[in-house]
């Protein structure tokens, strides 16, 4: 059986979950099931719902019948065409996704955790079996990114990707920016309100951002990455004052996912080819749209060969807007576009020989970086003779009134640099006598 | 003969036209073949390309053997699948489509002006042929807003969709606002970059963005919309006084592009439901996402019931975007994915019985409003008493210094007004004794 033809007409959905995205979605198809189907001439039914607790009460009036505490049941259901999955995490969703696909079915699915650290195993069985996986829940609820750039940006050859990706660190650091209020505080803060976890971790370390950008990665590029290939650095040691002083240059905190294609230079071991994939706070110029996008909201500047800029905006997360495109990827699904998300093996089985992912220490950037020191005469003369002999050049410097703990910040902003030089000046200006560890250094996005 | 199909592999493009934009479609095929090939397993060629000119000296290099001067030998050739329209203007460009979709072919057309007013004839005729109209490439555009108003948000109600549609005005209000440079001077400038053409009144009267609002409002509303349908004003009137309070109210300009659902209100004279349709010059608050779309770059904030604001931002024009949407659109037809945007004969049919197109007299808006009084005690309150006396409520006043030729201005933001109410006032106040004629009035969207 596969799932989509032109000629059905009614698709019949199985679930596995029901949590709030699967509760949203559901409040979609019951609610929109008409509009949709005037639409685009397709119908689509919920037939069975497996969840883990039969007896929870569900904020949506659905029908007890199609509730079911087995989620094998669901998988194997032939009269079942498309797999919602909102589980999360990795088992059950895994295993149950792949009979899905093994029995033929669609796939739609909210669990970039699974697609970032199994995408290959999972996107190689939809091929095989003639299915397909629809992740555009997975990546900035309701806005559609990825429908952009598998249909409306085919004709361009994707240079770079900025995104902010995570509702929370952006709550979060747009709290500390223009109310300079503490890491700790806005965290608490962002936790009475739900916008972040008990455990905070994946969000503030940047572990769901990554998974964000791997998937991305894998349509931009036309690839399957893996979340371990991604460098991810959080929020979680973020300084008020490197914020205030990043303000004072004209500069936002922000948690970037960056994926940019370099080219090869003139400089082999500087430049290589390939592709650089990493999430960090990253100083963005007030100017820049970026800066602007404030609270949980998220967006994904995606640059093309011809296009250029494009920016996406808008709510990152919440029940209505995943569960928004999770209905847009179950149409997707039902029309048979999903197919052509992943269309080739050869993008498994050639992987990326042209194009590898380029390791921390190589990339390219501009950094913001804050040294201590002692408050003497000579002090700054050094550190930037230490920088200027790793061939790091600086573009601007602040040199702080003294600290009320007695010492000097200097900061300041360097020219493009490639990581390792930067780092080993860094070091070298740590091991100073006159320097107090650590210092803080920033990525500089502009 | 059907131009697209699950198992057909190359498709043959016949492009009517080639300036501009027709020779960056080509060079994108030209140049992304292979890759295109790669992503989605589907092939086009170019095989025929009609002009006007033959001896006309071409930027891209094409075999000079495709050219013919014969529009109507592009559209009847069998072997073409996909009938590319960039002659833009009314005729031949209507008369070349209609006999394309009769033919059976999928038309792709960046021709905005043709299809805001003869719309319901092109895709009637699309519609009862099994063919299709691809138009992403008539608004915004490498921006694929036309693919997130069918696909990404098909989950959606649209409850409003505000625009900036047109660069050349964007242009002109962002060096009046940011530099307070007069409109005359503007437009200048705006010609000598050649982001303006010799007659500027299509997009200075708001004629463009208003063709591009009748074309997103198809898709959002699910009706056939014309040209005529909505209110347009432009911003060849804009005195850079004006634009200087409104800074100073914290107000940026923009000419709006806006279509926003209302639903009927207690009040059935003021509140009839239906559809604002309207492109005029508003105010718009600097901390809105739209009034930081700067220079030629255009975006669309759309509010759909389950996503919330999404708003898709960047270049709206140009040779390289707006090949790139063409390039879009030829993909979408190849993979019968273009049939599916208007689907069903009954929204020609049945149209909007339920949501007629408000008049622009029962819109409801906030009001900018400046008067030109004399310098005189008393003046203020009669103003403000008119206002009330007609229902319309004040929410700030700034009066300024005399102005160097003797009168005082007096600048007004009302609180949300129909614009009759509105209208009936401003009229009244103008009438007095004391008040020198003409006032201006822009309309506030928050």
């Amino acid at each position: 059986m596969t799932a989509s033809s032109d000629t059905k007409k009614v698709f019949r959905i199985g679930m596995l979950g029901f949590g709030t995205v699967g509760a949203g979605t559901a409040q979609i198809v019951l609610h929109s099931r008409p509009s949709l189907k005037e639409k685009t001439g397709i119908d689509i039914q919920i037939r069975r719902i497996a969840v883990r607790d039969m007896k929870k009460h569900r904020a949506v009036s659905i029908d007890p019948a199609l509730f079911t505490s087995d989620g094998q049941a669901v998988v194997d259901d032939p009269e079942i065409d498309i797999v919602v999955e909102v589980i999360g995490g990795i088992e059950p969703a895994r295993t149950l996704i792949l009979r899905a696909l093994k029995n033929g079915k669609a796939v739609v699915t909210a669990n970039k955790a699974l697609l970032a650290t199994h995408g290959k195993e999972l996107f190689e069985t939809a091929l095989a079996h003639g299915g397909s996986i629809g992740f555009e829940a997975s990546v900035c609820g309701g806005i559609p990114v990825i429908g952009a750039l598998r249909d409306g940006l085919v004709a361009n050859r994707i240079e770079s990707i900025h995104g902010i990706l995570n509702g929370t660190t952006n709550y979060i650091l747009t709290r500390m920016v223009e109310d300079k209020v503490s890491y700790a505080q806005c965290l608490y803060e962002a936790q009475s309100k739900g916008y972040a976890e008990a455990d905070p971790s994946t969000d503030v370390k940047g572990i769901d951002a990554a998974h964000k950008l791997t998937l991305l990665s894998n349509l931009a590029f036309h690839s399957i990455f893996d979340f371990s290939e991604v460098h991810a650095e959080g929020i979680d040691g973020l300084a008020l004052d490197d914020v205030r002083y990043a303000s004072d240059l004209g500069y936002a905190v922000k948690l970037l996912a960056v994926a940019k294609r370099r080219n090869p230079g003139a400089d082999p071991e500087d430049f290589p080819g390939g592709l650089e994939l990493r999430v960090h706070p990253a100083l963005v110029p007030f100017s820049h749209p970026l800066a602007n996008v404030r609270d949980v909201n998220n967006a994904v500047l995606i640059r093309g060969d011809a296009t250029g800029e494009v920016m996406l905006y808008g709510r990152g997360a919440g029940m209505m807007p995943t569960g928004s495109a999770i209905v847009a990827d179950i149409m997707d699904a039902a029309r048979g576009s999903a197919r052509q998300t992943f269309t080739k093996l050869q993008f498994f089985q050639n992987p990326r020989e042209d194009m590898p992912v380029i390791p921390t220490d190589k990339i390219r950037s501009r950094y913001y970086v804050r040294f201590n020191v002692d408050d003497r005469p000579g002090v700054m003369g050094k550190v930037a003779t230490v920088l200027g002999g790793h061939g790091v050049s600086i573009a601007s410097v602040i040199q702080k009134e003294p600290h009320e703990t007695g010492f000097v910040p200097i900061v300041m902003l360097t020219h493009l640099s490639v990581e390792d030089r930067f780092q080993a000046a860094r070091a070298e200006i740590e091991s100073l006598p006159f320097v107090r560890k650590p210092s803080a250094f920033y990525r500089v996005e502009d």
